[in-house]
């Protein structure tokens, strides 16, 4: 590997510079119109190019068309509360199971990266991982074709992480993620299998797999593709979504950082707050902004409203006319948002209420 | 790690050099005659020496002296019948496990690994270890005091592997087991995690855990140690036995070479042919061996009549002078021998084949 081509570090904190050059890097292609609309549906993501690359996402257009098994996967380390990056993914898990009944989504709780990253001992990162799942079902998961699964309880996976560990050199996964501490190595070896679990046999066999994932976890795709190679599988697709910033800006949204992030648990009210001092991509005085107009790129409040909360693609370009212009200053948008993620709180945390009793099943009556 | 200190190869087939050198090298302590007598039986491995070196015994006799609780554990690769090596270490866990009713035996059955390393799969390894666990409990296993398990199956072990890979550096590993491919340091890790079993909460919580091993398998023995330290585990204690060789005398006895191994389930009269054409200590003829006796030190034949098939000290002693002074040929011994194995196997044999459902249970049941 030559200097000029770093690895993406997949536990990192950091934003991407640049989307364009490590897309060529690394050969992940473009989102192209032709591809959006070979979908049966659409979806916001998919259509503003929220989801801006992928990886033989034409595997999946072929599945739904001629009506073959495919799997949707994506997991979550049992930590805390959704937040807004997580239920992107959520989303598109959601989305690209709708498309076909011949889908399965799968999904794992990571509590053993919990226990062994965070300390988290696991009786109660399963209750965090209850609320999760919940959240998952009210957002819209489909529970009857869903396969969600703790990685302490998995032992298939554990079998094909401890299979797939004696076709990997240590050159390969120091070129793919840089050198690292043992036990990245090891956890990457588990998300493969995870990655994987889809085509074994106690799953139906090889198919099509989708992982929807930030452009950060790619290390983990191309070690999939990698694998899948060397043992007849079919290598894994995968769709990149563009990271979420913190509403501060800086970084991206994680867990770290509570106050700069928001989760599907917030009180509504502390959301609006949380709103209200987001960054924006206003100027400096509101005579300025009425004669330059704002900078939406700029604005964590547009991206929010872009990536989350603003279905009508038209609502949205008249909100980025108007900020362009200068006739809508930072405030007009923060208190549109702020109601409608307040009452899109509301409602969700209503409707979370009703499943936990569901998700605690799925996750417990596998045992 | 300096050039002159090099490590030990737990995956190798060579015999060490010397035992000594290596004993001093890595700080294992030699069996005394004081310890031999400190256990309430006697036992010909311990009192031969055939078990001439030891990490931390001394814990285990302070446990039965307590009335306190212990683990035995060990384990195999099921890829094969029982053989005299194996057969070794069941015998050492039987023997430990026998001392007190306070002590546990545990038995891994590393499926994951005859899968990874020798493409065995589970369906057929489980066949195999039917066997071995049959062996085990015809060799006086008490199974009211056995946690026998399979890797594929143990999500403890998993999970402590897991957990475990954080705490460890590459240098460490590297410093242990030399440079070698990652699925080695994956394995050793999931061998920490079954030597650390016994210890968890899920067992009864910290305790003495005593292994019988070879001491090519002491790497593992020095990490389990190191990792324990980290965790407020009990440092494993374990007891070094010599090495197998192989009926040729060549190289450890293993599965590789069957021409040149005995199992527990060869057929008498192929084992007693075995015999006959086993390596001995004997001189180029019979004229030179009557004035100048034989070399029982070099001889598989008086080998097996120490370790495994001679119990009274009083008639081992007598083979040997009879053989140092010429007055017994190498046809005297394997004669002896010959008949002596031949009536364990079928002895051998037939408990075993009343215990085999008894071994499917154990292994079955728990899942």
């Amino acid at each position: 590997m030559s200097d000029d081509k770093r690895p993406i570090d997949p536990w990192g904190s950091t934003l991407p510079a640049d989307y364009e050059t490590l897309m060529t890097e690394f050969g992940i292609e473009q989102m192209t119109n032709e591809l959006v609309s070979a979908f049966p549906l659409t979806h916001r993501l998919l259509r503003r190019k929220v989801e801006f690359g992928h990886r033989d996402l034409w595997r999946i257009v072929e599945s739904i068309k001629k009506n073959e098994a495919y799997a949707v996967m994506s997991g979550i380390k049992p930590t805390g509360d959704f937040h807004l990056g997580t239920m992107m993914t959520a989303e598109e898990i959601i989305f690209y199971q709708s498309l076909s009944d011949k889908s399965v989504a799968h999904y794992c709780i990571a509590d053993l990266e919990a226990l062994a990253d965070n300390g988290i001992p696991l009786e109660e990162s399963h209750e965090i991982a209850v609320g999760n799942v919940a959240d998952l079902l009210a957002l819209g998961l489909d529970a009857r074709r869903a396969y969600v699964y703790k990685q302490s309880e998995e032992k298939v996976v554990q079998r094909l992480a401890f299979v797939f560990s004696t076709s990997v050199t240590f050159s390969t996964l120091e070129a793919i993620y840089g050198p690292k501490h043992i036990k990245y190595y090891f956890s990457a070896l588990i998300q493969v299998g995870d990655i994987m679990l889809p085509q074994t046999e106690e799953h139906g066999g090889p198919k099509p797999v989708l992982v929807p994932v930030g452009i950060d976890q790619d290390p983990h795709i191309r070690l999939s593709r990698d694998i899948a190679k060397k043992f007849r599988l079919v290598p894994p697709s995968a769709v990149f979504h563009k990271l979420t910033r913190s509403l501060l800006g800086e970084e991206k949204m994680s867990k770290r950082n509570p106050m700069s992030m928001m989760t599907l648990s917030d009180n509504p009210k502390l959301a609006e707050k949380k709103i209200w001092s987001a960054l924006t991509g206003g100027r400096g005085t509101v005579e300025e902004q009425r004669r330059l107009g704002g900078e939406p790129e700029k604005c964590v409040v547009f991206e929010l409203m872009t990536n989350h909360f603003i279905e009508e693609d038209e609502e949205l370009r008249k909100v980025y006319l108007e900020c362009r212009t200068g006739a809508r200053l930072c405030g007009d948008c923060k208190s549109q948002l702020a109601d409608i993620v307040s009452k899109f709180l509301m409602k969700h945390q209503q409707k979370k209420e009703g499943l936990t009793d569901l998700a605690r099943s799925m996750l417990e009556g596998r045992r």
